[in-house]
């Protein structure tokens, strides 16, 4: 019998520890924490209680804070770390990982300084790996607690994308396939940004029709973006489109909508991250994606209030009458 | 100069209600109410209780119950009753309508055994008038409220809703323009089942990522069905589709989705309706929408488990079990 495949994911917060449980149920998995004290109450209790409280963890998920260890093991790696600490993470690693271990982000952020994707940076920092993401509607907490879900692995080799499937699918976590890694790594970058205008929106009550209205627009806008980038404007319409953003901007537990919310309540924006005690990658990403968005000459009308609001030049008010201030006309001009 | 414009909106539910109550503000307006007590309400007390509360009405906005009245009066006619009833209301009055005022509809159903949507049955009844409709992610109560929203004036001839559009709207109602009638009214026909959908899932706790798998799946095959029957794609991805889409499914105030509520509560379908006091459009449409499907070759995986808890077959918890029984592979490959 062949030895089974070892997962090591990489980065303990609430998705990327909810995601080695994932596979703990599968197959061996190891979960790298910074802290040694995460990975000690991993390995003793069977719990994270910094991102996920008392929820139980797999009894097979063994945790380890040294990050040499873990690299060592993997036969597939997963990069659970936020996207500004992706290249920190791993160049010390390059040596120890073998070189065909396929690799898989979870992060959805833009490197700030050279606006790459996480897969980008992957592949800089381990060039020649098999390189891909898993991204869906995936609200942690509620995967953790065992709900139904659906995600992708997206990666341009389909067969490697097959044999890793098997790994985090469970009766009620379906994993689809795509073979568009750009359109579904935008999907989860720009939805961030979305989230935050949908939180906003939350603290100002400005109603479900508006919001509805800042969703679908918000869509159209990240498929304009992702069209002009070189992506399948379908991919934008599925699990990693707008099955993410609807999860995103709806969900009381998501992160960049508290950060949105928060803003509307008058909060600073380092007042906002403070409170919510975690990265949400919007707050970053959303000058980076402006950037793109002004070199391939789309416009991106949400994400612009977004940024002025994040860079404090805007309140979230005044944002949002900004949005109202467009001309009516055909629906197709909408911007 | 010239007269002004007279709208007539016929139907006094809490939609009909709000659109003429937009309209009364631009131009002079009359309401017909098919109960002489909320006719006069609406002239004496500026209100109508029974679909909108304690909300004050504009003092310019007339009613009337006697429909030959309002028909004369129309040089714009908008039809705001529920789909079943637009034929047996718009019959009796084909004489009284002058034959060139522009007609728009407000319904989102089909009409029961001939499967015929809104548009068709008022062309049928009133042949050789401009015909189209209005929709957009716009929930009755908080319109009348004053709060932002955007709608879609959908026609084959652009010059006439170019025209229509200033009627309606207002600093905070947008009115947007579309020539594709077809996908904007089926739009607003098909999400009503997916919001029944997402009402029981809001009413089976099955979580924000699986509401938002109903949504995005829900949208994909509201799409596949209109691109089968001739409307545009792209239609879909908008207001009067995912807009409309967004604001039914996650709004507590939308009827089907608190239909769908009702279900999950273990209320039979005429409890669920007789609990609601208004019509749910969806529940009336589901079995006639799974006919179209059939007869066009589209899966519907979603609206064919809505119809068999609508008629009966299915309880909501095993509806949800039937649609996570799909094997996962390529996600264009999605049911």
């Amino acid at each position: 019998m062949a030895r089974p495949v070892r997962v090591v994911v990489l980065g303990s917060g609430s998705w990327g520890t909810t995601v080695a449980g994932l596979a703990a149920r599968n197959t061996p998995t190891l979960l790298w924490a910074r802290n040694k004290e995460t990975a000690d109450e991993i390995n003793e209790q069977h719990r994270n209680s910094r991102y996920l409280g008392d929820r139980e963890l797999p009894e097979g998920l063994r945790a380890t804070s040294d990050i040499v260890e873990a690299a060592h093991e993997a036969d597939v790696m997963v990069v659970g770390v936020p996207s500004h600490a992706v290249r920190s993470t791993l160049e010390p690693i390059a040596d120890a990982v073998r070189a065909w271990v396929p690799i898989l982000s979870l992060a959805k952020g833009l490197e700030p300084g050279t606006r790459l994707r996480p897969t980008q940076v992957v592949s800089e920092c381990l060039p020649g790996h098999p390189v891909g993401l898993m991204s869906g509607p995936n609200i942690a907490s509620e995967i953790a607690d065992g709900m139904a879900a659906a995600a992708v692995v997206a990666m341009q080799d389909d067969s490697v994308a097959t044999a890793l499937q098997p790994l985090f699918a469970s009766k009620v976590f379906r994993v689809y396939r795509n073979t568009d890694v750009l359109g579904c790594e935008l999907g989860g970058v720009l939805k961030n940004i979305i989230a935050i205008a949908a939180g906003m929106a939350e603290g100002l009550r400005v109603g479900d029709n508006t919001r509805a209205m800042v969703l679908s627009r918000g869509l159209a806008e990240m498929t304009r973006l992702g069209e002009a980038m070189g992506a399948n404007a379908r991919t934008f319409a599925g699990l990693t489109g707008m099955g993410d953003l609807i999860a995103t901007c709806t969900s009381p537990a998501s992160r960049n909508r508290r950060v949105g919310e928060a803003l509307a309540r008058g909060l600073s924006v380092d007042e906002a991250v403070a409170e919510l005690g975690q990265v949400a990658e919007g707050v970053k990403t959303a000058p980076t994606v402006m950037e793109l968005a002004r070199e391939y000459g789309v416009e991106m009308p949400i994400a612009a209030e977004v940024e002025a609001v994040v860079a404090g030049r805007r309140t979230p008010a005044e944002a949002y009458r900004g949005l109202r201030r467009v001309t009516p006309g055909d629906e197709e001009d909408l911007v």
